[in-house]
Protein backbone atom coordinates (compact mmCIF):
# COMPACT_ATOMS: atom_id res chain seq x y z
CA UNK A 1 0.00 0.00 0.00
CA UNK A 2 2.80 2.34 0.67
CA UNK A 3 5.63 2.87 -1.92
CA UNK A 4 8.26 0.82 -1.85
CA UNK A 5 11.10 2.76 -0.32
CA UNK A 6 8.66 2.97 2.65
CA UNK A 7 7.54 -0.77 3.04
CA UNK A 8 11.16 -1.45 2.79
CA UNK A 9 12.00 1.15 5.77
CA UNK A 10 9.42 -0.40 7.74
CA UNK A 11 10.74 -4.25 6.94
CA UNK A 12 14.08 -3.58 8.30
CA UNK A 13 12.74 -1.16 11.63
CA UNK A 14 11.14 -3.82 12.38
CA UNK A 15 14.33 -6.20 13.15
CA UNK A 16 14.51 -3.87 15.97
CA UNK A 17 13.49 -6.18 19.29
CA UNK A 18 10.04 -4.97 20.14
CA UNK A 19 9.38 -3.05 16.84
CA UNK A 20 6.21 -4.41 15.46
CA UNK A 21 4.57 -3.57 12.25
CA UNK A 22 2.54 -0.32 13.91
CA UNK A 23 5.35 0.87 15.61
CA UNK A 24 7.97 0.28 12.90
CA UNK A 25 4.99 2.13 10.56
CA UNK A 26 4.53 5.02 12.42
CA UNK A 27 8.48 5.23 12.76
CA UNK A 28 9.07 5.15 9.02
CA UNK A 29 6.57 7.73 8.54
CA UNK A 30 8.79 10.00 11.03
CA UNK A 31 11.89 9.45 9.02
CA UNK A 32 9.45 10.82 6.30
CA UNK A 33 8.80 14.39 8.32
CA UNK A 34 12.68 14.51 9.86
CA UNK A 35 15.71 17.11 8.43
CA UNK A 36 17.59 15.12 5.82
CA UNK A 37 20.40 16.29 8.06
CA UNK A 38 18.90 14.07 10.81
CA UNK A 39 17.67 11.10 8.26
CA UNK A 40 21.63 11.01 7.05
CA UNK A 41 23.29 11.40 10.54
CA UNK A 42 20.87 8.12 11.61
CA UNK A 43 21.74 6.43 8.46
CA UNK A 44 25.89 7.30 8.61
CA UNK A 45 25.74 6.08 12.72
CA UNK A 46 24.41 2.76 11.92
CA UNK A 47 26.97 1.66 8.97
CA UNK A 48 29.59 4.12 11.60
CA UNK A 49 28.61 1.51 14.27
CA UNK A 50 28.99 -1.51 11.96
CA UNK A 51 32.60 -0.68 10.37
CA UNK A 52 34.05 0.88 13.54
CA UNK A 53 32.96 -1.73 16.84
CA UNK A 54 34.93 -4.99 17.36
CA UNK A 55 34.53 -6.52 21.06
CA UNK A 56 38.27 -5.81 23.13
CA UNK A 57 40.69 -8.71 22.76
CA UNK A 58 41.59 -8.42 26.47
CA UNK A 59 37.24 -8.53 28.11
CA UNK A 60 35.25 -8.78 25.32
CA UNK A 61 33.71 -4.90 25.87
CA UNK A 62 32.67 -3.47 23.20
CA UNK A 63 35.48 -0.98 21.53
CA UNK A 64 36.72 1.08 18.60
CA UNK A 65 40.20 0.00 19.49
CA UNK A 66 41.82 -3.66 19.71
CA UNK A 67 41.55 -3.08 23.77
CA UNK A 68 38.78 -1.10 25.24
CA UNK A 69 39.37 1.98 27.51
CA UNK A 70 38.74 0.29 30.52
CA UNK A 71 41.63 -2.63 29.99
CA UNK A 72 44.03 0.60 28.38
CA UNK A 73 43.44 2.13 31.96
CA UNK A 74 46.44 1.54 34.15
CA UNK A 75 44.89 3.61 37.21
CA UNK A 76 42.23 1.16 37.56
CA UNK A 77 42.53 -1.63 40.70
CA UNK A 78 44.71 -4.38 39.33
CA UNK A 79 42.33 -6.91 42.31
CA UNK A 80 39.21 -7.11 41.12
CA UNK A 81 37.30 -8.32 37.87
CA UNK A 82 33.57 -8.18 37.54
CA UNK A 83 32.27 -10.60 34.79
CA UNK A 84 28.98 -9.36 33.13
CA UNK A 85 26.96 -10.53 30.47
CA UNK A 86 27.17 -7.79 28.35
CA UNK A 87 28.28 -4.55 27.74
CA UNK A 88 25.21 -2.60 28.63
CA UNK A 89 26.16 -3.85 32.37
CA UNK A 90 29.20 -2.21 32.68
CA UNK A 91 27.84 1.17 31.93
CA UNK A 92 25.34 0.82 34.64
CA UNK A 93 27.91 -0.35 36.91
CA UNK A 94 30.54 2.72 35.88
CA UNK A 95 27.53 4.98 36.39
CA UNK A 96 27.45 4.71 40.24
CA UNK A 97 31.10 4.85 40.26
CA UNK A 98 31.82 2.52 43.42
CA UNK A 99 33.85 0.13 41.70
CA UNK A 100 37.34 1.21 40.05
CA UNK A 101 38.63 -2.71 38.80
CA UNK A 102 38.68 -4.11 35.35
CA UNK A 103 35.46 -6.78 34.17
CA UNK A 104 35.42 -9.74 31.68
CA UNK A 105 32.12 -9.73 29.48
CA UNK A 106 30.55 -13.14 28.69
CA UNK A 107 28.61 -13.75 25.32
CA UNK A 108 25.44 -14.68 27.23
CA UNK A 109 24.74 -17.19 29.81
CA UNK A 110 24.78 -20.69 30.41
CA UNK A 111 21.51 -21.98 29.48
CA UNK A 112 21.33 -26.19 28.90
CA UNK A 113 17.83 -25.55 27.88
CA UNK A 114 18.80 -23.15 24.82
CA UNK A 115 22.29 -25.15 24.23
CA UNK A 116 24.40 -22.74 25.23
CA UNK A 117 27.53 -24.62 27.26
CA UNK A 118 30.31 -22.69 29.20
CA UNK A 119 32.93 -22.62 25.62
CA UNK A 120 29.57 -21.08 24.03
CA UNK A 121 30.03 -17.84 26.27
CA UNK A 122 34.17 -17.29 26.21
CA UNK A 123 34.73 -18.67 29.89
CA UNK A 124 38.05 -19.88 28.49
CA UNK A 125 39.10 -16.27 28.18
CA UNK A 126 37.88 -15.25 31.04
CA UNK A 127 39.52 -18.58 33.55
CA UNK A 128 42.68 -17.68 30.91
CA UNK A 129 42.85 -14.18 32.67
CA UNK A 130 42.41 -15.78 36.22
CA UNK A 131 44.95 -18.11 35.71
CA UNK A 132 47.12 -15.64 34.99
CA UNK A 133 46.59 -14.94 38.54
CA UNK A 134 47.05 -11.15 39.16
CA UNK A 135 43.40 -10.72 40.25
CA UNK A 136 42.23 -11.21 44.04
CA UNK A 137 38.89 -11.27 43.62
CA UNK A 138 36.56 -12.35 41.10
CA UNK A 139 32.97 -10.46 41.54
CA UNK A 140 29.87 -12.23 39.28
CA UNK A 141 27.31 -9.46 38.51
CA UNK A 142 24.91 -11.20 35.76
CA UNK A 143 21.22 -11.30 36.81
CA UNK A 144 19.92 -13.58 39.67
CA UNK A 145 17.52 -16.47 37.37
CA UNK A 146 18.16 -19.47 36.49
CA UNK A 147 21.16 -19.23 33.91
CA UNK A 148 22.58 -16.41 36.09
CA UNK A 149 23.11 -19.36 38.64
CA UNK A 150 24.11 -21.71 36.47
CA UNK A 151 26.80 -19.43 35.29
CA UNK A 152 27.67 -18.32 38.38
CA UNK A 153 27.87 -21.87 40.09
CA UNK A 154 30.03 -23.00 36.54
CA UNK A 155 32.60 -20.37 37.37
CA UNK A 156 32.75 -20.85 40.98
CA UNK A 157 33.48 -24.28 40.42
CA UNK A 158 35.83 -23.72 37.88
CA UNK A 159 37.96 -21.12 39.94
CA UNK A 160 37.60 -23.35 43.04
CA UNK A 161 41.50 -24.45 42.79
CA UNK A 162 42.67 -21.11 42.18
CA UNK A 163 43.98 -18.48 44.71
CA UNK A 164 41.17 -16.26 44.20
CA UNK A 165 38.15 -15.03 46.08
CA UNK A 166 34.76 -15.90 43.87
CA UNK A 167 31.67 -13.54 45.20
CA UNK A 168 28.30 -12.61 43.76
CA UNK A 169 26.53 -9.73 43.61
CA UNK A 170 23.65 -9.89 46.27
CA UNK A 171 20.15 -11.25 46.30
CA UNK A 172 17.07 -9.56 48.22
CA UNK A 173 14.65 -7.15 48.01
CA UNK A 174 14.92 -4.34 45.83
CA UNK A 175 14.83 -0.86 48.20
CA UNK A 176 11.65 0.85 48.15
CA UNK A 177 9.98 -2.37 47.26
CA UNK A 178 6.69 -3.21 48.80
CA UNK A 179 6.93 -5.93 50.59
CA UNK A 180 3.36 -7.19 49.04
CA UNK A 181 4.66 -7.33 45.17
CA UNK A 182 7.89 -9.32 46.27
CA UNK A 183 7.22 -12.59 44.54
CA UNK A 184 8.08 -15.85 46.35
CA UNK A 185 12.31 -16.08 44.92
CA UNK A 186 13.06 -12.82 45.66
CA UNK A 187 11.86 -13.18 49.10
CA UNK A 188 13.13 -16.89 50.00
CA UNK A 189 16.87 -15.24 48.91
CA UNK A 190 15.96 -12.75 51.14
CA UNK A 191 15.86 -15.13 54.30
CA UNK A 192 18.61 -16.81 53.26
CA UNK A 193 20.92 -13.71 52.81
CA UNK A 194 19.42 -12.35 56.01
CA UNK A 195 22.08 -9.92 57.45
CA UNK A 196 22.80 -9.85 61.90
CA UNK A 197 22.46 -5.89 62.78
CA UNK A 198 22.35 -6.61 65.95
CA UNK A 199 25.84 -6.82 68.11
CA UNK B 1 31.33 5.76 28.34
CA UNK B 2 30.13 3.86 24.93
CA UNK B 3 32.58 4.46 22.11
CA UNK B 4 31.78 7.46 20.19
CA UNK B 5 30.23 5.92 17.30
CA UNK B 6 27.89 4.09 20.03
CA UNK B 7 26.91 7.43 21.71
CA UNK B 8 26.16 8.90 17.77
CA UNK B 9 23.95 6.25 17.64
CA UNK B 10 22.29 6.07 20.48
CA UNK B 11 21.56 10.11 20.34
CA UNK B 12 20.60 9.30 16.14
CA UNK B 13 17.84 7.04 17.40
CA UNK B 14 16.06 9.34 20.10
CA UNK B 15 14.79 11.29 16.63
CA UNK B 16 12.10 8.71 17.06
CA UNK B 17 8.80 9.66 18.82
CA UNK B 18 9.00 7.70 22.15
CA UNK B 19 12.13 6.27 22.06
CA UNK B 20 14.31 7.74 25.17
CA UNK B 21 17.64 7.13 26.27
CA UNK B 22 17.03 3.66 27.36
CA UNK B 23 15.35 1.96 24.34
CA UNK B 24 17.97 4.37 22.34
CA UNK B 25 20.67 2.35 24.38
CA UNK B 26 18.64 -0.82 23.56
CA UNK B 27 18.29 -0.69 19.69
CA UNK B 28 21.84 0.67 19.51
CA UNK B 29 23.45 -2.86 21.12
CA UNK B 30 21.09 -4.42 19.00
CA UNK B 31 22.54 -2.86 15.58
CA UNK B 32 25.95 -3.98 16.68
CA UNK B 33 24.67 -7.79 17.06
CA UNK B 34 23.11 -7.30 13.57
CA UNK B 35 24.36 -9.13 10.39
CA UNK B 36 26.35 -6.79 8.42
CA UNK B 37 23.39 -6.64 5.58
CA UNK B 38 20.33 -5.90 7.55
CA UNK B 39 22.63 -2.80 9.11
CA UNK B 40 23.26 -2.11 5.90
CA UNK B 41 19.77 -2.36 4.41
CA UNK B 42 18.33 -0.31 7.37
CA UNK B 43 20.48 2.51 6.62
CA UNK B 44 20.16 2.50 3.15
CA UNK B 45 16.35 1.67 3.34
CA UNK B 46 16.33 5.64 5.58
CA UNK B 47 18.60 7.21 2.88
CA UNK B 48 16.37 5.47 0.45
CA UNK B 49 13.37 7.05 1.42
CA UNK B 50 14.96 10.48 2.23
CA UNK B 51 15.87 10.12 -1.17
CA UNK B 52 12.33 9.08 -2.71
CA UNK B 53 10.07 10.05 -1.58
CA UNK B 54 7.55 12.71 -2.08
CA UNK B 55 3.88 14.64 -1.93
CA UNK B 56 2.10 13.83 -4.47
CA UNK B 57 0.84 17.12 -6.38
CA UNK B 58 -2.72 16.18 -6.47
CA UNK B 59 -4.11 14.91 -2.92
CA UNK B 60 -0.05 15.47 -0.53
CA UNK B 61 -0.41 11.63 -0.13
CA UNK B 62 3.15 10.02 0.20
CA UNK B 63 4.40 9.02 -3.11
CA UNK B 64 7.43 7.78 -5.09
CA UNK B 65 6.38 9.52 -8.66
CA UNK B 66 4.81 13.32 -8.64
CA UNK B 67 1.17 11.96 -8.36
CA UNK B 68 0.05 8.74 -5.77
CA UNK B 69 -1.22 5.29 -6.84
CA UNK B 70 -4.03 6.55 -5.89
CA UNK B 71 -4.95 9.75 -7.66
CA UNK B 72 -3.65 7.87 -10.91
CA UNK B 73 -6.29 5.20 -10.39
CA UNK B 74 -8.90 5.80 -13.39
CA UNK B 75 -11.05 3.04 -11.89
CA UNK B 76 -11.47 4.59 -8.58
CA UNK B 77 -15.32 6.26 -7.35
CA UNK B 78 -15.04 10.09 -9.12
CA UNK B 79 -18.10 10.93 -6.73
CA UNK B 80 -16.12 11.13 -3.05
CA UNK B 81 -13.35 12.94 -1.69
CA UNK B 82 -12.27 11.35 1.60
CA UNK B 83 -10.47 14.13 4.07
CA UNK B 84 -7.73 12.53 6.16
CA UNK B 85 -5.06 14.26 8.34
CA UNK B 86 -1.87 11.99 7.18
CA UNK B 87 -0.72 9.05 5.01
CA UNK B 88 -1.02 6.34 7.65
CA UNK B 89 -5.06 7.07 7.62
CA UNK B 90 -5.66 6.17 3.70
CA UNK B 91 -3.70 2.67 4.48
CA UNK B 92 -6.35 2.28 7.66
CA UNK B 93 -8.72 3.15 5.41
CA UNK B 94 -7.74 1.32 2.25
CA UNK B 95 -7.48 -1.75 4.11
CA UNK B 96 -11.05 -2.13 5.01
CA UNK B 97 -11.44 -2.30 1.28
CA UNK B 98 -15.13 -0.56 1.80
CA UNK B 99 -14.16 2.65 -0.04
CA UNK B 100 -13.06 3.58 -3.38
CA UNK B 101 -12.98 7.45 -4.00
CA UNK B 102 -10.03 9.80 -4.09
CA UNK B 103 -8.46 10.97 -0.65
CA UNK B 104 -6.83 14.39 0.36
CA UNK B 105 -4.35 14.72 2.68
CA UNK B 106 -3.94 17.70 5.11
CA UNK B 107 -0.71 19.02 6.46
CA UNK B 108 -2.35 18.52 10.14
CA UNK B 109 -5.23 19.40 11.83
CA UNK B 110 -6.38 23.45 12.82
CA UNK B 111 -5.13 24.34 16.31
CA UNK B 112 -5.82 27.62 17.55
CA UNK B 113 -3.75 26.79 20.31
CA UNK B 114 -0.71 25.81 18.72
CA UNK B 115 -0.99 28.54 16.24
CA UNK B 116 -2.09 26.27 13.11
CA UNK B 117 -4.06 27.99 10.77
CA UNK B 118 -6.19 26.70 7.75
CA UNK B 119 -3.41 27.86 5.19
CA UNK B 120 -0.76 25.82 7.49
CA UNK B 121 -2.35 22.40 6.59
CA UNK B 122 -3.27 22.99 2.44
CA UNK B 123 -6.58 23.34 2.79
CA UNK B 124 -6.49 26.09 -0.28
CA UNK B 125 -5.64 22.64 -2.30
CA UNK B 126 -8.76 20.97 -1.05
CA UNK B 127 -10.66 23.81 -1.41
CA UNK B 128 -9.37 24.26 -5.33
CA UNK B 129 -10.03 20.48 -6.04
CA UNK B 130 -13.69 20.87 -4.81
CA UNK B 131 -14.39 23.78 -6.69
CA UNK B 132 -13.64 22.08 -9.80
CA UNK B 133 -16.76 20.64 -9.51
CA UNK B 134 -16.13 17.04 -10.17
CA UNK B 135 -16.81 15.29 -6.25
CA UNK B 136 -20.54 15.05 -5.06
CA UNK B 137 -19.43 14.09 -1.64
CA UNK B 138 -16.59 15.52 0.92
CA UNK B 139 -16.09 12.66 3.33
CA UNK B 140 -14.29 14.45 6.63
CA UNK B 141 -12.07 11.49 7.73
CA UNK B 142 -10.29 13.14 10.64
CA UNK B 143 -9.57 12.19 14.44
CA UNK B 144 -12.57 13.20 16.92
CA UNK B 145 -11.11 15.58 19.14
CA UNK B 146 -11.12 19.05 20.11
CA UNK B 147 -8.30 20.37 16.54
CA UNK B 148 -10.60 17.18 14.11
CA UNK B 149 -13.99 19.43 14.94
CA UNK B 150 -12.21 22.43 14.30
CA UNK B 151 -10.58 21.55 11.07
CA UNK B 152 -13.99 19.79 10.35
CA UNK B 153 -16.69 22.83 11.08
CA UNK B 154 -14.06 25.21 9.06
CA UNK B 155 -13.80 22.61 6.11
CA UNK B 156 -17.57 22.53 6.05
CA UNK B 157 -18.54 26.17 6.43
CA UNK B 158 -15.72 26.93 3.56
CA UNK B 159 -17.82 24.45 1.09
CA UNK B 160 -21.05 25.47 2.17
CA UNK B 161 -21.72 27.64 -0.92
CA UNK B 162 -20.49 25.02 -3.15
CA UNK B 163 -22.85 21.97 -4.62
CA UNK B 164 -21.48 19.28 -2.54
CA UNK B 165 -22.41 17.23 0.08
CA UNK B 166 -20.18 17.62 3.06
CA UNK B 167 -20.43 14.08 6.15
CA UNK B 168 -17.85 13.54 8.72
CA UNK B 169 -17.56 9.72 10.27
CA UNK B 170 -19.76 8.92 12.97
CA UNK B 171 -18.22 9.12 16.63
CA UNK B 172 -20.08 6.75 19.07
CA UNK B 173 -18.97 3.97 21.15
CA UNK B 174 -16.37 1.65 19.31
CA UNK B 175 -17.92 -1.98 19.00
CA UNK B 176 -17.29 -4.42 22.07
CA UNK B 177 -16.47 -1.32 24.12
CA UNK B 178 -17.74 -1.77 28.10
CA UNK B 179 -20.21 1.03 28.98
CA UNK B 180 -18.30 1.69 32.37
CA UNK B 181 -15.53 2.50 30.82
CA UNK B 182 -16.38 5.12 27.84
CA UNK B 183 -15.49 8.83 27.97
CA UNK B 184 -18.46 11.32 28.89
CA UNK B 185 -17.64 12.81 25.77
CA UNK B 186 -18.03 9.94 23.91
CA UNK B 187 -20.83 9.09 25.72
CA UNK B 188 -22.54 11.96 25.04
CA UNK B 189 -21.44 11.76 20.92
CA UNK B 190 -23.44 8.52 21.24
CA UNK B 191 -26.40 10.02 22.85
CA UNK B 192 -26.38 12.90 20.06
CA UNK B 193 -25.94 10.77 17.37
CA UNK B 194 -28.59 7.86 18.13
CA UNK B 195 -30.01 6.39 15.45
CA UNK B 196 -34.01 5.37 15.44
CA UNK B 197 -34.13 1.59 14.94
CA UNK B 198 -37.74 0.96 15.40
CA UNK B 199 -39.88 1.42 12.26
Amino acid sequence: MYPKSVNNLIEALKYFPGIGEKSAERMALHVLGMEKEQAEFLAHSIQDVKAKIKHCQICNNISESDTCLICNDSLRNPDYICVVEDPKSIISIEKLGIYHGYYHVLNGLISTLDGINPENIRLDKLIKRIEDGKFKEVIIAVKPCLEGEMTALYISNVLSGMNVIVSRLASGIPMGADMEYIDPMTLEKAFDNRKNIGK
